[in-house]
Protein backbone atom coordinates (compact mmCIF):
# COMPACT_ATOMS: atom_id res chain seq x y z
CA UNK A 1 0.00 0.00 0.00
CA UNK A 2 2.52 2.66 1.05
CA UNK A 3 4.80 1.52 -2.31
CA UNK A 4 1.48 1.95 -4.24
CA UNK A 5 1.20 5.38 -2.50
CA UNK A 6 4.65 6.39 -3.41
CA UNK A 7 4.88 5.73 -6.93
CA UNK A 8 1.27 7.83 -7.32
CA UNK A 9 3.04 10.52 -5.02
CA UNK A 10 5.92 10.30 -7.38
CA UNK A 11 4.26 10.58 -10.69
CA UNK A 12 1.95 13.44 -8.91
CA UNK A 13 5.21 15.53 -8.23
CA UNK A 14 7.90 14.69 -11.15
CA UNK A 15 5.34 13.46 -14.12
CA UNK A 16 4.85 9.79 -15.49
CA UNK A 17 7.62 10.07 -17.86
CA UNK A 18 10.26 10.83 -14.57
CA UNK A 19 8.69 8.37 -12.73
CA UNK A 20 8.97 5.96 -14.93
CA UNK A 21 12.85 6.38 -15.61
CA UNK A 22 13.15 6.37 -12.34
CA UNK A 23 10.52 3.32 -10.39
CA UNK A 24 11.15 -0.37 -11.61
CA UNK A 25 9.41 -2.02 -14.17
CA UNK A 26 5.32 -1.86 -13.19
CA UNK A 27 4.00 -5.48 -12.25
CA UNK A 28 0.66 -6.70 -11.58
CA UNK A 29 0.12 -7.95 -8.29
CA UNK A 30 -1.60 -11.10 -8.94
CA UNK A 31 -3.83 -12.38 -6.64
CA UNK A 32 -3.01 -15.30 -3.89
CA UNK A 33 -5.61 -17.39 -6.41
CA UNK A 34 -3.28 -16.51 -10.14
CA UNK A 35 -6.92 -14.58 -10.08
CA UNK A 36 -6.78 -11.48 -11.83
CA UNK A 37 -9.81 -10.52 -9.97
CA UNK A 38 -8.23 -8.94 -6.78
CA UNK A 39 -4.56 -7.88 -8.83
CA UNK A 40 -4.41 -4.31 -8.87
CA UNK A 41 -2.04 -2.24 -11.30
CA UNK A 42 0.58 -0.81 -9.30
CA UNK A 43 0.04 2.97 -11.27
CA UNK A 44 -3.60 4.19 -11.90
CA UNK A 45 -4.37 6.02 -15.42
CA UNK A 46 -5.99 9.54 -15.37
CA UNK A 47 -7.70 8.41 -18.10
CA UNK A 48 -8.28 5.26 -20.01
CA UNK A 49 -9.01 4.93 -23.98
CA UNK A 50 -10.94 2.02 -25.71
CA UNK A 51 -10.86 -0.03 -28.65
CA UNK A 52 -14.64 -0.40 -29.31
CA UNK A 53 -15.64 -3.27 -32.33
CA UNK A 54 -15.29 -6.16 -30.59
CA UNK A 55 -13.70 -4.77 -27.48
CA UNK A 56 -17.04 -2.59 -26.58
CA UNK A 57 -19.53 -3.52 -29.13
CA UNK A 58 -20.28 -6.63 -30.59
CA UNK A 59 -19.53 -6.02 -34.37
CA UNK A 60 -20.69 -9.71 -35.55
CA UNK A 61 -23.77 -11.03 -33.67
CA UNK A 62 -25.32 -6.87 -34.44
CA UNK A 63 -24.84 -6.98 -37.98
CA UNK A 64 -26.27 -10.10 -38.75
CA UNK A 65 -29.18 -9.94 -36.44
CA UNK A 66 -30.11 -6.94 -38.33
CA UNK A 67 -29.03 -8.55 -41.79
CA UNK A 68 -31.30 -11.77 -41.28
CA UNK A 69 -34.17 -8.87 -40.59
CA UNK A 70 -34.11 -7.30 -43.42
CA UNK A 71 -32.88 -10.11 -46.03
CA UNK A 72 -36.01 -11.53 -44.75
CA UNK A 73 -38.34 -8.81 -45.70
CA UNK A 74 -36.20 -8.31 -48.86
CA UNK A 75 -36.62 -12.18 -49.94
CA UNK A 76 -32.95 -12.42 -49.80
CA UNK A 77 -31.28 -15.81 -49.21
CA UNK A 78 -27.49 -14.98 -48.06
CA UNK A 79 -25.20 -16.16 -45.43
CA UNK A 80 -24.77 -13.40 -43.14
CA UNK A 81 -22.34 -14.55 -40.60
CA UNK A 82 -19.82 -14.70 -43.77
CA UNK A 83 -21.05 -11.28 -45.23
CA UNK A 84 -20.43 -9.59 -41.97
CA UNK A 85 -17.04 -11.70 -41.41
CA UNK A 86 -15.50 -10.48 -45.02
CA UNK A 87 -16.82 -6.72 -44.29
CA UNK A 88 -14.88 -6.99 -41.00
CA UNK A 89 -12.20 -8.31 -42.72
CA UNK A 90 -11.92 -5.80 -45.68
CA UNK A 91 -11.44 -3.04 -42.91
CA UNK A 92 -8.01 -4.53 -42.30
CA UNK A 93 -7.14 -4.97 -45.82
CA UNK A 94 -8.55 -1.32 -46.97
CA UNK A 95 -7.07 0.18 -43.40
CA UNK A 96 -3.82 -1.03 -44.49
CA UNK A 97 -3.69 0.87 -48.15
CA UNK A 98 -4.35 3.52 -46.26
CA UNK A 99 -1.52 3.16 -43.67
CA UNK A 100 0.62 2.17 -46.78
CA UNK A 101 -0.01 5.22 -48.86
CA UNK A 102 -1.59 3.51 -51.67
CA UNK A 103 -4.93 5.25 -50.86
CA UNK A 104 -5.09 8.67 -49.43
CA UNK A 105 -7.03 9.34 -46.12
CA UNK A 106 -10.54 8.20 -46.35
CA UNK A 107 -12.66 7.53 -42.66
CA UNK A 108 -13.64 4.34 -41.64
CA UNK A 109 -17.80 5.10 -42.95
CA UNK A 110 -16.17 5.27 -46.55
CA UNK A 111 -13.49 2.24 -46.84
CA UNK A 112 -16.83 0.63 -45.07
CA UNK A 113 -19.11 1.59 -48.45
CA UNK A 114 -16.07 0.86 -50.67
CA UNK A 115 -15.76 -2.84 -49.13
CA UNK A 116 -19.83 -2.68 -49.23
CA UNK A 117 -20.20 -2.19 -52.71
CA UNK A 118 -18.00 -5.27 -53.73
CA UNK A 119 -19.50 -7.34 -51.34
CA UNK A 120 -23.20 -6.80 -53.01
CA UNK A 121 -21.53 -7.75 -56.18
CA UNK A 122 -19.78 -10.94 -54.59
CA UNK A 123 -23.11 -12.27 -52.47
CA UNK A 124 -25.27 -11.16 -55.64
CA UNK A 125 -27.85 -8.65 -53.83
CA UNK A 126 -28.89 -6.38 -56.37
CA UNK A 127 -31.40 -3.77 -56.36
CA UNK A 128 -30.94 -1.83 -53.57
CA UNK A 129 -31.53 2.25 -53.67
CA UNK A 130 -28.96 4.82 -53.21
CA UNK A 131 -31.05 5.37 -49.68
CA UNK A 132 -30.86 1.65 -48.81
CA UNK A 133 -27.10 1.48 -49.22
CA UNK A 134 -26.26 4.79 -47.44
CA UNK A 135 -28.33 3.10 -44.52
CA UNK A 136 -26.93 -0.45 -44.28
CA UNK A 137 -23.87 1.38 -44.33
CA UNK A 138 -24.52 2.95 -41.27
CA UNK A 139 -25.24 -0.24 -39.47
CA UNK A 140 -21.74 0.12 -37.98
CA UNK A 141 -23.31 3.31 -36.33
CA UNK A 142 -25.79 0.64 -34.60
CA UNK A 143 -23.36 -1.96 -33.02
CA UNK A 144 -25.06 -3.27 -29.98
CA UNK A 145 -22.72 -3.13 -26.54
CA UNK A 146 -21.79 -6.37 -24.83
CA UNK A 147 -23.95 -6.49 -21.71
CA UNK A 148 -21.47 -5.73 -19.25
CA UNK A 149 -19.57 -2.61 -21.29
CA UNK A 150 -22.20 -0.15 -19.64
CA UNK A 151 -22.07 -0.48 -16.12
CA UNK A 152 -18.39 -1.35 -16.56
CA UNK A 153 -17.94 2.06 -18.25
CA UNK A 154 -20.53 3.61 -15.94
CA UNK A 155 -18.42 2.47 -12.65
CA UNK A 156 -14.86 3.77 -14.65
CA UNK A 157 -16.36 7.10 -15.26
CA UNK A 158 -16.97 7.83 -11.80
CA UNK A 159 -13.06 7.74 -11.35
CA UNK A 160 -10.84 8.35 -15.20
CA UNK A 161 -11.62 10.23 -17.73
CA UNK A 162 -13.09 7.44 -20.41
CA UNK A 163 -13.15 7.89 -24.21
CA UNK A 164 -12.96 5.47 -27.23
CA UNK A 165 -9.66 5.33 -28.93
CA UNK A 166 -10.96 3.54 -31.90
CA UNK A 167 -10.22 3.01 -36.22
CA UNK A 168 -14.00 4.22 -36.83
CA UNK A 169 -14.70 7.85 -37.70
CA UNK A 170 -15.56 10.44 -35.36
CA UNK A 171 -19.27 10.46 -36.21
CA UNK A 172 -19.41 6.63 -36.56
CA UNK A 173 -18.14 6.62 -32.46
CA UNK A 174 -20.42 9.71 -31.71
CA UNK A 175 -23.78 8.10 -33.19
CA UNK A 176 -22.83 4.59 -31.86
CA UNK A 177 -22.32 5.94 -28.23
CA UNK A 178 -25.85 7.60 -28.54
CA UNK A 179 -27.56 4.40 -30.00
CA UNK A 180 -26.07 1.79 -27.58
CA UNK A 181 -25.95 4.40 -24.20
CA UNK A 182 -22.11 4.32 -23.90
CA UNK A 183 -21.01 6.94 -21.32
CA UNK A 184 -17.98 8.28 -22.89
CA UNK A 185 -16.14 11.64 -21.33
CA UNK A 186 -15.16 12.40 -25.07
CA UNK A 187 -14.90 10.90 -28.24
CA UNK A 188 -11.34 10.41 -29.52
CA UNK A 189 -10.86 8.85 -32.96
CA UNK A 190 -7.86 7.60 -34.89
CA UNK A 191 -9.77 9.97 -37.61
CA UNK A 192 -8.17 12.88 -35.42
CA UNK A 193 -4.47 11.93 -36.57
CA UNK A 194 -5.49 10.73 -40.16
CA UNK A 195 -3.77 7.74 -39.20
CA UNK A 196 -5.00 3.96 -38.37
CA UNK A 197 -3.77 2.22 -35.20
CA UNK A 198 -1.46 0.67 -34.83
CA UNK A 199 0.22 4.00 -36.77
CA UNK A 200 2.30 5.52 -33.22
CA UNK A 201 0.51 8.97 -34.28
CA UNK A 202 -3.10 7.51 -33.73
CA UNK A 203 -2.02 6.84 -30.01
CA UNK A 204 0.29 10.15 -28.94
CA UNK A 205 -2.69 12.63 -30.90
CA UNK A 206 -4.98 11.38 -28.52
CA UNK A 207 -3.01 11.70 -25.73
CA UNK A 208 -1.66 14.93 -26.55
CA UNK A 209 -5.65 16.20 -27.37
CA UNK A 210 -6.01 15.19 -23.24
CA UNK A 211 -3.85 17.07 -22.01
CA UNK A 212 -1.52 13.97 -20.67
CA UNK A 213 1.60 12.46 -20.66
CA UNK A 214 1.38 8.98 -22.25
CA UNK A 215 2.01 6.99 -19.09
CA UNK A 216 -1.20 9.00 -17.42
CA UNK A 217 -3.55 6.91 -20.40
CA UNK A 218 -4.06 3.21 -20.57
CA UNK A 219 -5.36 1.27 -23.38
CA UNK A 220 -8.12 -0.74 -22.99
CA UNK A 221 -8.82 -3.51 -25.81
CA UNK A 222 -9.50 -7.02 -26.49
CA UNK A 223 -6.91 -7.30 -29.12
CA UNK A 224 -3.12 -7.79 -27.99
CA UNK A 225 -1.69 -6.02 -31.40
CA UNK A 226 -3.77 -3.01 -30.55
CA UNK A 227 -1.96 -2.98 -26.67
CA UNK A 228 1.63 -3.47 -27.90
CA UNK A 229 1.42 -1.02 -30.01
CA UNK A 230 -0.03 1.40 -27.52
CA UNK A 231 2.94 -0.10 -25.00
CA UNK A 232 5.66 1.24 -27.92
CA UNK A 233 4.11 4.37 -27.21
CA UNK A 234 4.55 4.82 -23.51
CA UNK A 235 0.76 4.38 -22.19
CA UNK A 236 -0.60 1.98 -19.86
CA UNK A 237 -2.01 -1.59 -21.08
CA UNK A 238 -5.02 -3.34 -20.17
CA UNK A 239 -6.78 -6.64 -21.62
CA UNK A 240 -10.21 -7.08 -21.63
CA UNK A 241 -10.87 -10.70 -22.52
CA UNK A 242 -13.93 -10.84 -24.98
CA UNK A 243 -14.24 -15.01 -26.33
CA UNK A 244 -15.87 -13.68 -30.15
CA UNK A 245 -12.13 -11.86 -30.72
CA UNK A 246 -10.13 -14.86 -30.00
CA UNK A 247 -7.35 -13.06 -28.08
CA UNK A 248 -6.26 -14.74 -24.91
CA UNK A 249 -3.52 -12.76 -22.37
CA UNK A 250 -1.76 -14.38 -19.85
CA UNK A 251 -1.54 -12.30 -16.30
CA UNK A 252 0.91 -10.51 -16.48
CA UNK A 253 1.27 -9.76 -20.46
CA UNK A 254 -0.35 -6.13 -20.27
CA UNK A 255 -0.71 -3.73 -16.95
CA UNK A 256 -4.37 -5.30 -16.48
CA UNK A 257 -5.53 -8.50 -17.50
CA UNK A 258 -8.78 -8.45 -17.08
CA UNK A 259 -11.80 -11.51 -17.61
CA UNK A 260 -14.76 -8.45 -18.86
CA UNK A 261 -15.21 -5.16 -18.76
CA UNK A 262 -16.53 -5.26 -14.95
CA UNK A 263 -13.52 -7.09 -14.09
CA UNK A 264 -11.64 -4.46 -15.44
CA UNK A 265 -13.65 -2.12 -13.41
CA UNK A 266 -12.84 -3.78 -10.48
CA UNK A 267 -9.03 -3.78 -10.82
CA UNK A 268 -8.98 -0.32 -11.60
CA UNK A 269 -10.39 0.21 -8.35
CA UNK A 270 -13.45 1.46 -10.06
CA UNK B 1 -47.46 21.84 -38.16
CA UNK B 2 -47.99 20.35 -42.04
CA UNK B 3 -45.66 22.86 -43.43
CA UNK B 4 -43.14 21.81 -40.50
CA UNK B 5 -43.56 18.44 -41.70
CA UNK B 6 -43.18 19.11 -45.41
CA UNK B 7 -39.94 20.73 -44.18
CA UNK B 8 -38.39 18.25 -42.28
CA UNK B 9 -39.28 15.62 -45.13
CA UNK B 10 -38.26 17.56 -47.62
CA UNK B 11 -34.55 18.07 -45.65
CA UNK B 12 -34.56 14.15 -44.59
CA UNK B 13 -35.09 13.35 -48.78
CA UNK B 14 -33.20 16.10 -50.50
CA UNK B 15 -30.71 17.15 -47.61
CA UNK B 16 -30.08 20.18 -45.64
CA UNK B 17 -28.46 22.02 -48.79
CA UNK B 18 -31.08 21.24 -51.36
CA UNK B 19 -33.89 21.98 -49.06
CA UNK B 20 -32.31 24.92 -48.26
CA UNK B 21 -32.20 26.18 -51.92
CA UNK B 22 -36.00 25.23 -52.64
CA UNK B 23 -37.38 26.59 -49.15
CA UNK B 24 -38.29 29.87 -48.52
CA UNK B 25 -35.35 31.27 -45.41
CA UNK B 26 -36.44 30.21 -42.35
CA UNK B 27 -38.72 32.52 -39.70
CA UNK B 28 -39.01 31.77 -36.51
CA UNK B 29 -42.21 31.29 -35.47
CA UNK B 30 -43.10 34.28 -32.61
CA UNK B 31 -45.60 33.63 -30.02
CA UNK B 32 -48.74 35.30 -30.01
CA UNK B 33 -47.02 37.72 -27.17
CA UNK B 34 -44.00 38.35 -28.69
CA UNK B 35 -42.65 36.06 -26.38
CA UNK B 36 -39.63 33.68 -27.83
CA UNK B 37 -40.48 31.25 -25.14
CA UNK B 38 -43.50 29.32 -26.86
CA UNK B 39 -41.64 29.82 -30.44
CA UNK B 40 -40.61 26.93 -32.70
CA UNK B 41 -37.78 26.93 -35.44
CA UNK B 42 -39.23 25.37 -38.75
CA UNK B 43 -36.05 23.48 -39.13
CA UNK B 44 -35.05 21.46 -36.37
CA UNK B 45 -31.06 20.62 -36.30
CA UNK B 46 -29.62 17.19 -35.75
CA UNK B 47 -27.51 18.53 -33.80
CA UNK B 48 -26.05 21.29 -31.91
CA UNK B 49 -22.96 23.00 -30.83
CA UNK B 50 -22.21 25.34 -28.14
CA UNK B 51 -19.89 28.32 -27.04
CA UNK B 52 -19.06 27.62 -23.39
CA UNK B 53 -17.27 30.53 -21.88
CA UNK B 54 -20.14 32.78 -20.82
CA UNK B 55 -22.64 31.00 -22.45
CA UNK B 56 -22.94 27.03 -20.96
CA UNK B 57 -20.35 28.23 -18.11
CA UNK B 58 -19.83 31.56 -15.62
CA UNK B 59 -16.03 32.08 -16.01
CA UNK B 60 -15.63 35.41 -14.13
CA UNK B 61 -17.78 34.67 -11.20
CA UNK B 62 -16.20 31.23 -10.85
CA UNK B 63 -12.49 33.06 -11.34
CA UNK B 64 -13.29 34.94 -8.69
CA UNK B 65 -14.55 32.80 -6.40
CA UNK B 66 -11.72 30.52 -6.30
CA UNK B 67 -9.07 33.94 -6.47
CA UNK B 68 -10.63 35.15 -3.70
CA UNK B 69 -10.12 31.85 -1.11
CA UNK B 70 -6.90 31.63 -2.63
CA UNK B 71 -5.54 35.07 -2.05
CA UNK B 72 -6.99 35.55 1.32
CA UNK B 73 -5.04 32.20 1.78
CA UNK B 74 -1.80 33.48 0.43
CA UNK B 75 -2.69 37.23 1.59
CA UNK B 76 -2.87 38.52 -1.07
CA UNK B 77 -5.16 41.90 -1.98
CA UNK B 78 -5.77 42.14 -5.35
CA UNK B 79 -8.93 43.24 -7.37
CA UNK B 80 -10.32 39.76 -8.27
CA UNK B 81 -12.50 41.03 -10.48
CA UNK B 82 -10.34 43.34 -12.72
CA UNK B 83 -7.78 40.51 -12.78
CA UNK B 84 -10.54 37.99 -14.64
CA UNK B 85 -11.74 40.77 -17.01
CA UNK B 86 -8.18 41.28 -17.94
CA UNK B 87 -7.17 37.49 -18.33
CA UNK B 88 -10.31 37.30 -20.47
CA UNK B 89 -9.50 40.36 -22.64
CA UNK B 90 -6.00 38.81 -22.88
CA UNK B 91 -7.62 35.64 -24.69
CA UNK B 92 -9.73 37.58 -27.29
CA UNK B 93 -6.06 39.78 -27.83
CA UNK B 94 -3.55 36.54 -28.45
CA UNK B 95 -6.26 34.76 -30.06
CA UNK B 96 -6.33 37.80 -32.87
CA UNK B 97 -2.20 37.44 -33.05
CA UNK B 98 -2.85 33.28 -33.32
CA UNK B 99 -6.04 33.97 -36.43
CA UNK B 100 -3.75 37.04 -37.85
CA UNK B 101 -0.43 34.44 -38.02
CA UNK B 102 1.38 36.58 -35.68
CA UNK B 103 1.85 33.65 -33.11
CA UNK B 104 1.80 29.57 -34.68
CA UNK B 105 -0.69 27.76 -33.64
CA UNK B 106 -0.93 28.30 -29.72
CA UNK B 107 -3.75 26.05 -28.13
CA UNK B 108 -5.86 28.37 -25.31
CA UNK B 109 -4.21 26.53 -22.39
CA UNK B 110 -1.02 27.74 -23.56
CA UNK B 111 -1.83 31.02 -24.38
CA UNK B 112 -3.97 31.72 -20.85
CA UNK B 113 -0.47 30.81 -19.21
CA UNK B 114 1.00 33.30 -21.32
CA UNK B 115 -1.36 36.49 -20.88
CA UNK B 116 -1.32 34.60 -16.44
CA UNK B 117 2.49 35.26 -16.46
CA UNK B 118 1.96 38.78 -17.74
CA UNK B 119 -0.94 39.53 -14.82
CA UNK B 120 1.41 38.66 -12.32
CA UNK B 121 4.13 41.14 -13.02
CA UNK B 122 1.49 43.93 -13.56
CA UNK B 123 -0.81 42.86 -10.25
CA UNK B 124 2.65 42.76 -8.01
CA UNK B 125 1.83 38.81 -7.71
CA UNK B 126 5.30 37.29 -6.76
CA UNK B 127 6.49 34.08 -5.03
CA UNK B 128 4.25 31.98 -6.79
CA UNK B 129 6.11 28.44 -7.97
CA UNK B 130 5.47 26.61 -10.67
CA UNK B 131 2.86 24.28 -9.77
CA UNK B 132 1.01 26.78 -7.96
CA UNK B 133 0.74 28.42 -11.32
CA UNK B 134 0.39 25.60 -13.48
CA UNK B 135 -2.49 24.65 -10.87
CA UNK B 136 -3.98 28.22 -11.56
CA UNK B 137 -3.68 28.64 -14.97
CA UNK B 138 -6.33 25.42 -14.74
CA UNK B 139 -8.77 27.29 -13.21
CA UNK B 140 -10.61 27.77 -16.26
CA UNK B 141 -10.80 23.88 -16.13
CA UNK B 142 -12.87 24.13 -13.43
CA UNK B 143 -15.42 27.10 -14.28
CA UNK B 144 -18.73 26.45 -12.70
CA UNK B 145 -21.86 26.12 -14.88
CA UNK B 146 -25.12 28.18 -15.02
CA UNK B 147 -27.30 26.80 -12.66
CA UNK B 148 -29.74 25.98 -16.20
CA UNK B 149 -27.02 25.07 -18.37
CA UNK B 150 -26.89 21.24 -16.96
CA UNK B 151 -30.94 20.34 -16.68
CA UNK B 152 -30.98 22.56 -20.10
CA UNK B 153 -28.47 20.09 -22.06
CA UNK B 154 -29.74 16.97 -20.53
CA UNK B 155 -33.05 17.61 -21.87
CA UNK B 156 -31.12 18.81 -25.82
CA UNK B 157 -29.47 15.54 -24.91
CA UNK B 158 -32.56 13.37 -25.31
CA UNK B 159 -33.13 14.26 -28.91
CA UNK B 160 -30.07 15.99 -29.93
CA UNK B 161 -26.67 15.47 -30.24
CA UNK B 162 -25.18 17.72 -28.11
CA UNK B 163 -21.42 19.31 -28.17
CA UNK B 164 -19.15 21.85 -26.92
CA UNK B 165 -17.83 23.75 -30.24
CA UNK B 166 -15.66 26.54 -28.19
CA UNK B 167 -12.12 28.23 -28.43
CA UNK B 168 -10.69 26.35 -25.29
CA UNK B 169 -8.68 23.23 -25.83
CA UNK B 170 -10.06 19.61 -25.72
CA UNK B 171 -8.51 18.67 -22.48
CA UNK B 172 -9.55 21.98 -21.02
CA UNK B 173 -13.75 21.09 -22.45
CA UNK B 174 -13.39 17.55 -21.60
CA UNK B 175 -11.85 18.56 -17.63
CA UNK B 176 -14.66 21.36 -17.74
CA UNK B 177 -17.50 18.85 -18.44
CA UNK B 178 -16.07 16.48 -15.94
CA UNK B 179 -15.88 19.21 -13.10
CA UNK B 180 -19.37 20.54 -14.10
CA UNK B 181 -21.46 17.46 -14.79
CA UNK B 182 -21.90 18.65 -18.54
CA UNK B 183 -23.38 15.84 -20.55
CA UNK B 184 -21.73 16.28 -23.70
CA UNK B 185 -22.31 13.40 -25.97
CA UNK B 186 -18.57 14.73 -27.69
CA UNK B 187 -15.93 17.25 -27.47
CA UNK B 188 -15.53 19.52 -30.40
CA UNK B 189 -12.95 22.40 -30.49
CA UNK B 190 -11.44 25.01 -32.59
CA UNK B 191 -8.66 22.96 -31.47
CA UNK B 192 -9.34 19.95 -34.16
CA UNK B 193 -9.13 22.76 -36.95
CA UNK B 194 -6.35 24.53 -35.63
CA UNK B 195 -8.24 28.01 -36.72
CA UNK B 196 -9.63 29.97 -33.43
CA UNK B 197 -13.79 31.08 -33.91
CA UNK B 198 -14.56 32.81 -36.02
CA UNK B 199 -12.58 31.58 -38.86
CA UNK B 200 -14.88 29.43 -40.88
CA UNK B 201 -12.77 26.35 -40.87
CA UNK B 202 -13.75 26.26 -37.11
CA UNK B 203 -16.82 25.48 -37.70
CA UNK B 204 -16.55 23.43 -40.87
CA UNK B 205 -14.18 21.02 -39.31
CA UNK B 206 -16.82 20.08 -36.23
CA UNK B 207 -19.50 19.88 -39.00
CA UNK B 208 -17.58 17.39 -41.22
CA UNK B 209 -16.70 15.27 -37.90
CA UNK B 210 -20.02 14.65 -36.94
CA UNK B 211 -20.67 13.77 -40.91
CA UNK B 212 -23.48 16.27 -41.23
CA UNK B 213 -24.12 19.57 -43.69
CA UNK B 214 -23.62 22.54 -41.94
CA UNK B 215 -27.61 23.31 -42.16
CA UNK B 216 -28.11 20.13 -39.92
CA UNK B 217 -26.38 21.64 -37.13
CA UNK B 218 -26.88 24.68 -35.00
CA UNK B 219 -24.64 26.72 -33.40
CA UNK B 220 -26.13 28.09 -29.84
CA UNK B 221 -24.14 31.12 -28.32
CA UNK B 222 -24.37 33.85 -25.95
CA UNK B 223 -22.43 36.06 -28.96
CA UNK B 224 -24.00 37.60 -31.68
CA UNK B 225 -20.67 37.33 -33.18
CA UNK B 226 -19.75 34.11 -32.92
CA UNK B 227 -23.32 33.03 -34.16
CA UNK B 228 -23.59 35.39 -37.20
CA UNK B 229 -20.02 33.75 -38.13
CA UNK B 230 -21.73 30.47 -37.88
CA UNK B 231 -24.80 31.45 -40.31
CA UNK B 232 -21.40 32.47 -42.65
CA UNK B 233 -21.00 28.96 -42.68
CA UNK B 234 -24.58 27.60 -43.15
CA UNK B 235 -25.19 26.22 -39.72
CA UNK B 236 -28.45 27.05 -37.51
CA UNK B 237 -28.25 29.52 -35.16
CA UNK B 238 -29.15 29.93 -31.30
CA UNK B 239 -29.13 32.93 -28.91
CA UNK B 240 -29.01 32.04 -25.28
CA UNK B 241 -29.32 35.12 -23.17
CA UNK B 242 -26.95 35.95 -20.51
CA UNK B 243 -26.83 39.07 -18.81
CA UNK B 244 -23.17 38.88 -17.75
CA UNK B 245 -22.32 38.58 -21.70
CA UNK B 246 -23.94 42.07 -22.26
CA UNK B 247 -25.31 40.90 -25.67
CA UNK B 248 -29.37 40.98 -26.56
CA UNK B 249 -30.92 39.64 -29.52
CA UNK B 250 -34.38 40.28 -30.60
CA UNK B 251 -36.81 37.66 -31.54
CA UNK B 252 -36.29 36.75 -35.30
CA UNK B 253 -32.65 38.15 -34.96
CA UNK B 254 -31.64 33.79 -35.39
CA UNK B 255 -33.19 31.06 -35.51
CA UNK B 256 -33.96 30.50 -31.91
CA UNK B 257 -33.83 32.98 -29.57
CA UNK B 258 -33.94 32.45 -25.82
CA UNK B 259 -34.04 33.58 -22.61
CA UNK B 260 -32.07 30.95 -20.77
CA UNK B 261 -30.95 27.22 -21.89
CA UNK B 262 -34.43 25.85 -20.09
CA UNK B 263 -36.28 28.16 -22.73
CA UNK B 264 -33.85 26.82 -25.55
CA UNK B 265 -34.82 23.42 -25.03
CA UNK B 266 -38.50 24.12 -24.62
CA UNK B 267 -37.94 25.78 -28.10
CA UNK B 268 -36.40 22.64 -29.56
CA UNK B 269 -39.00 20.78 -28.47
CA UNK B 270 -36.58 18.65 -25.91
Amino acid sequence: MSEKLGRRTLMHVVGASAAAAILPPLRVAVGTQGAPASSRPSVMPKAILFDCFGTVVQWRSSIVAEATAWGKAKGLNVDWTKFADQWRAGQGREMGRVRRGELPWTNLDTLHRMILDRLLVEFGITGLTEAEKVEWNRVWHRLKPWPDSVPGLARLKKKYTIAPLSNANFAMLTNMAKHAGLPWDAILTAELAKQYKTAPQAYLTAVELLGLQPGEVMMGASHSFDLRAARMQGLLTGHINRPAENDVAKPGDFDVVAKDMIDFAAQLGA
